[in-house]
């Protein structure tokens, strides 16, 4: 089933069963008011929820309303956690490179991963705003929700703790990341609130796409109406997605709804040569990445971080072309947020 | 006022307003059913709150009960944002002497702070578990919790969007820290769960001690029913919490219920020598800080990392002695959580 929170009914929205086709919606407010109380209650509210979906597919919900993605908050529009991966290696190779930075020496024995803000998670459409100082940037991801996972909880359980799964963009200011990294305690400031499809959807929905916890499908960034990138997302990915949960509960049990990201999509093949020669030089699911191949073909990077006006979509499409999480739609503003851009605030001592 | 979230009602617990002596509270299901429905709608709640506040310190409220610190949840437990700064520049000195690790060149200027894991907070009384071989460490801090932040926010409003403030014990798993940190992605693994204070209170609990951000009392360590640290918490914070809070929000906004933590409070004189002179050997409110100082001194540390049947106490007194927030009082049980001590999960590839 495919699940969506309309933007109603206060910070977390409306939790809404939605049509595999993505053109209705019926909200459920006698089964679960918002996702993360579905979340929270899974066990009971599951079958009831897929009992609507079933519903909705045979066309005779009493309540079905049309869909519309623009009224979409993130399907937890506020979450107790975001635990974001690095699980595509060469995406991890590439940006340390860009930044001359070291690779960690245990890089393919022991995920990377970042504790990410999770107050404000944006919905699909919601416009970027960015001091154009930062060197705005997107990453198009996998992330899956997860049920209550125990500490200690290996590989496999971690994989069976999947309850959902979504498309994210890890919105990144490029030029704040490395002073932020140098210090050690990961990325505060450089990673603005992340943004989420449409629709979250249980692993069934992926068919045979879904393996092992890893996504068989092409992840598709277009910017500014044309195609940017066209990758595979199960092959570049070293670390599934039931690792990195069992990497995040190894020392304490991660609460029902919390979102595991995979990292930036990246090539299986290792290297900014493949992304050049593979898929048309359609590679790359973030600027960082085709910034760096432009450096060492052309001795600079020609194409600019995001600026007002621009638009990135990220979707993903199964096997008869349909979209599956419904598309990440996002345009760019000027701005931080409050008006002009401003200068860090400085401690008063 | 003081408030607390007992342990009954579901997964965010019974909002209760606690009396300022700590015996009696009452539950508030008319006003709010958890803290953090009162913090997403603080301006409706507050005044109301305040007012069962009164009467319980009046002795007159109707539905009133005895308050019990060990039925308590964390405050909030489980929240949408925890930051964690380190503002006392003694323990980030010796914390990188330690483990011989550079300091940030910018250590003065630019806040440090990490994003922690908010899925699971602590109650007061929550036994800590470790693995021996983790090196399992407390660290005795303040915290605050805040309303919206809008992106951009300077320390001045940031210092007005303080709600409540807590203690807390950023427990810390040291043998994992060194890893972890040389990767640059903060702290997932060596920061389990953070426990906190049974109450939250209002800024104007503490009287004139609250100025300028800065909390101007002891925070009083006891281990194993003997003093360990007695510590003015006010004047070795080099950044307060409005310029810490500008910090998180920099670049974004904060959704009400961000909690900010302060980092493990420490002298304000800076180094080992203060440490061990100041406060009649009492200066460290953690063991890091200690063992540091004996090995300097005997060149070896004597004193331990937490292991089973440890007793960990954090507090804060009024001027009259009587507590401000209630004890952090943890005892500490062996394994990690789930049985056993394991190794790591590695990721299959």
């Amino acid at each position: 089933m495919k699940l969506a929170s309309l933007n109603r009914g206060g910070r977390d929205g409306t939790l809404a069963v939605v049509s595999r086709d993505l053109t209705r919606c019926q909200t459920v407010p006698e089964i679960a008011r918002t996702l993360q109380a579905a979340l929270d209650d899974w066990p009971r509210c599951a079958p009831r929820l897929t009992e609507v979906a079933c519903h909705l597919e045979a066309a005779h919900a009493r309540h079905a309303e049309p869909f519309d993605p623009a009224t979409c908050l993130a399907p937890l529009p506020r979450a107790y956690q975001w635990l974001d991966g690095s699980a595509y290696l060469n995406h991890v190779r590439l940006a340390r490179q860009a930044r001359g930075a070291a690779l960690p020496p245990d890089l393919e024995a022991i995920p990377l991963m970042y504790q990410g803000g999770s107050d404000d998670l944006a919905g699909p459409c919601r416009p970027l705003r960015a001091d154009p100082a930062w060197g705005l940037d997107f990453e198009a991801e996998l992330a899956v929700i997860t049920g209550d996972v125990p500490a200690g909880m290996d590989a496999d359980g971690g994989l069976d703790a999947v309850r959902l799964l979504m498309l994210a963009n890890d919105v990144s200011l490029r030029h704040l990341v490395p002073a932020e990294l140098a210090r050690g305690f990961g990325f505060v400031q450089s990673k603005p609130s992340t943004s989420f499809s449409p629709v979250a959807i249980t692993p069934d929905e992926l068919g045979d796409a879904w393996q092992g916890g890893r996504v068989h499908r092409e992840m598709r960034v277009d910017l500014n109406g044309k195609p940017f990138a066209r990758v595979p997302a199960g092959d570049g990915m070293h670390c599934p997605f039931g690792a990195l949960i069992a990497h995040a509960a190894r020392t304490r049990r991660l609460g029902a709804g919390t979102i595991v990201g995979s990292g930036t999509v990246s090539l299986a093949q290792n290297g900014l040569e493949a992304s050049r020669v593979e898929r048309g030089g359609q590679g790359c699911c973030c600027l960082l990445e085709r910034r760096l191949l432009e450096q060492i073909e052309l001795g600079h990077a020609k194409t600019p971080y995001l600026a007002e006006g621009d638009r990135v979509r990220i979707e993903m499409l199964d096997g008869l072309g349909l979209s599956l999480f419904g598309a990440i739609d996002q345009g760019v503003v000027n701005g931080n947020g409050r008006g002009n851009p401003r200068p860090s605030a400085k401690p008063k001592t």
